[in-house]
């Protein structure tokens, strides 16, 4: 039984008023909230376990790289990895990405090079692609949804040519929230020989990810959405495609031997991990996995599953708001537009005043915009802790909001 | 009047015992311990006030905002930077060094174009520049210190050439404790159009910085040794080399508008600043700062000045104990190899049996353990909580260590 008080209970922030209205947190796509478990594992951190890692011998450095390291482990069973070296632990979905881009394709890739994305993508996973256009010729090569939001996964795999490099798509649209196919379109570019980049920032935060099942090559997360630290993250690098990498930022921990005019690296996961790393943070994100572990990830998926068909039906009955995005099986991310001429961030600013935490704007898919011809939506993305009365709570707002503005 | 006493105590690490002895936390160069309001900072960030930034329009996401940006203040007068928009917030000083490796040497450093470093720089000032040496033929030109570990600021001002582009240095040696003239560096480096990059991640823990007077076009700092927490950090870049410079990490946030075939960036510093940021870190940061402006710079210093002193004067007086590094000067930290046949490994074992939380190793300087003739020495790096009793229980330590392997 899917407890959603008492997992409620477990987020200090969820019973604070804002406006002096209890505080109804729709904007779990841009970040989500912290259960106290992970700030308690800050505390202790901080408190009694603190040092640096991986270079001292210590008592205290010995016990923060034993507490650090296990989330490695964590981390490879979340995301069902095969092996917790091809977790490359980071701040997040951007640095993963880059860490792709830079250590893997830059090196390899010509001009003329083509890389497949989908119109859907995060600016996270545009961005470093568009630096390959700009500095060395890489051509992006975009595919749409179709008009429900539904990306076909075949459509991927007809815009490989012998030029294809890489397919970088999101697992989960954080603006429609579409769910891909990533598995049919990882079989498919493997026939191919094309490797695949998994943006996995918003789908492993909703449901059971299993990489091996994929087939993927890379997989991205970042963990304050997963209810853990800011910058906190990893991702996931298969073994063949870490050797095939050079490192991306230098600094201690990725070295073996640093000379005048000589340099080793170490051995994968670590050539990619410079500096010392956000040690607290990951122990934070550890704690995190765990706590969604405890409450499972296929209940998290069918309470949301819930909230999606709930939310739906409700805002289907407004017939002066427009949802972007009804792909079948799509999870609990609603963008919308009002009639009239209310921007998104009016709408915004007054379900705040109800308490209601929505984002408007670009929601970082520029593409996606383009392709739905808006500049702006407003968008109410649901997590593990959000309620069928706060999907009410939301509607009424809304209503004022068309009262004020329609 | 400094009460070590009242600072120790806003440090709740530091009553904790290790192996049944008090902690004696002496590995403050590899990172440093967290007083209690930043842990409080951290909490409330999380339990309160937490979203994601710069995203939303809503009440917490707007009060996230005003925190987090209001550290990038803190910073640059923390450091001396006549504009806060100098300041890049990040994960630390390897990302920071990274940020202006990738950003800015990058494009336009050529084969056989030169960098200057001194022999004492940290990895984090060293691989980023020999990934230019292995990628485009850089040459990176290396200055020695003197007998007493000491750098002479004319001669990294004689190693220039017409060939070179930079002269990246440290402003305190994390081995050695050595400080840096790097004002007079900058002052030479200007009249010959060098730009220079400062590592200040050990300095700025140990005395007032200004950027300004110093005149460096770059000065790096690290969150986690400045009390602050992991994954936190920043680096000051002077307003002309940002615009001469293009951006690192490619995500959200540094842009203006992406479109499928059209990218534009968005202004300095936010053109450097890609993705989710460390929200809460940063903010710890900046509780992390106000703290250490409160307690006063100039009166750290001088605290740390009399902890050297007296570890001088005690270490002198152990004749089978060699301190690498005497710079008129010099900073609280103290490398040391001991006659005989023990291991710097082997002795701060036994140290930590004290509770005593020393380092061993390379200390991540390879070019300067080559130049000391050592694979690796102990380290015992002071803060502004340490004491001379503390001093005490780490010499009795070490003829302990003495005792059973002299």
């Amino acid at each position: 039984m899917y407890d959603v008080t008492q997992i409620r209970a477990d987020f200090p922030i969820l019973s604070r008023q804002v406006n002096n209205k209890p505080l109804v947190y729709l904007d779990n796509g841009a970040s989500a909230q912290k259960p106290q478990v992970v700030i308690d594992a800050i505390t202790t951190a901080y408190a009694q376990e603190y040092s640096n890692v991986h270079r001292g011998l210590h008592y205290l450095s010995n016990l923060a790289t034993e507490k650090y390291e296990a989330v490695r482990g964590t981390i490879a069973q979340f995301l069902g990895a095969m092996d917790e070296h091809e977790i490359v632990m980071n701040s997040g979905t951007t640095e993963g990405i880059n860490t792709v881009a830079y250590g893997w394709a830059m090196p390899r890739m010509e001009p003329g090079d083509e890389i497949i994305l989908s119109v859907m993508e995060h600016h996270a996973n545009i961005v470093p692609w568009h630096f390959l256009r700009e500095r060395q010729g890489v051509v992006l090569k975009w595919v749409d949804v179709d008009e429900t939001g539904a990306l076909d996964p075949q459509k991927l795999l007809d815009a490989i040519t012998p030029k294809t490099k890489l397919i970088a798509v999101t697992h989960m649209s954080n603006v429609l929230g579409t769910m891909v196919d990533v598995k049919a379109i990882c079989d498919g570019a493997r026939e191919k020989g094309v490797p695949v980049l998994v943006d996995g920032s918003q789908a492993a935060v909703h449901m059971p990810v299993n990489v091996a099942e994929i087939g993927c090559d890379f997989y991205a997360i970042t963990g304050h959405k997963l209810y853990g630290p800011s910058g906190s993250g990893a991702i996931y690098i298969r073994a063949d495609r870490q050797a095939e990498m050079r490192p991306f930022m230098g600094g201690g921990d990725m070295i073996r031997e640093v000379h005048k005019d000589e340099i080793t690296y170490n051995d994968p996961p670590m050539r990619f991990e410079a500096g010392t790393p956000g040690i607290v943070q990951m122990i934070g994100l550890g704690t995190a996995l765990d706590y969604m572990t405890g409450v499972g990830m296929r209940n998290i998926a069918a309470h949301e599953a819930g909230l999606r068909d709930y939310a739906q039906s409700k805002l289907d009955g407004l017939n002066w708001l427009q949802v972007q995005g009804h792909a079948k099986g799509k999870g609990a991310i609603f963008s919308f537009t009002l009639d009239g001429a209310a921007h998104a961030h009016d709408i915004s600013t007054i379900l705040d005043k109800k308490g209601v935490a929505v984002r408007a704007g670009h929601h970082c898919a520029g593409p996606l915009m383009d392709h739905l011809g808006v500049t702006a939506t407003c968008r109410a993305s649901f997590g593990m802790y959000n309620t069928t009365q706060e999907v009410d709570v939301l509607i009424d707002a809304l209503e004022l909001a068309h009262d004020l503005f329609g």
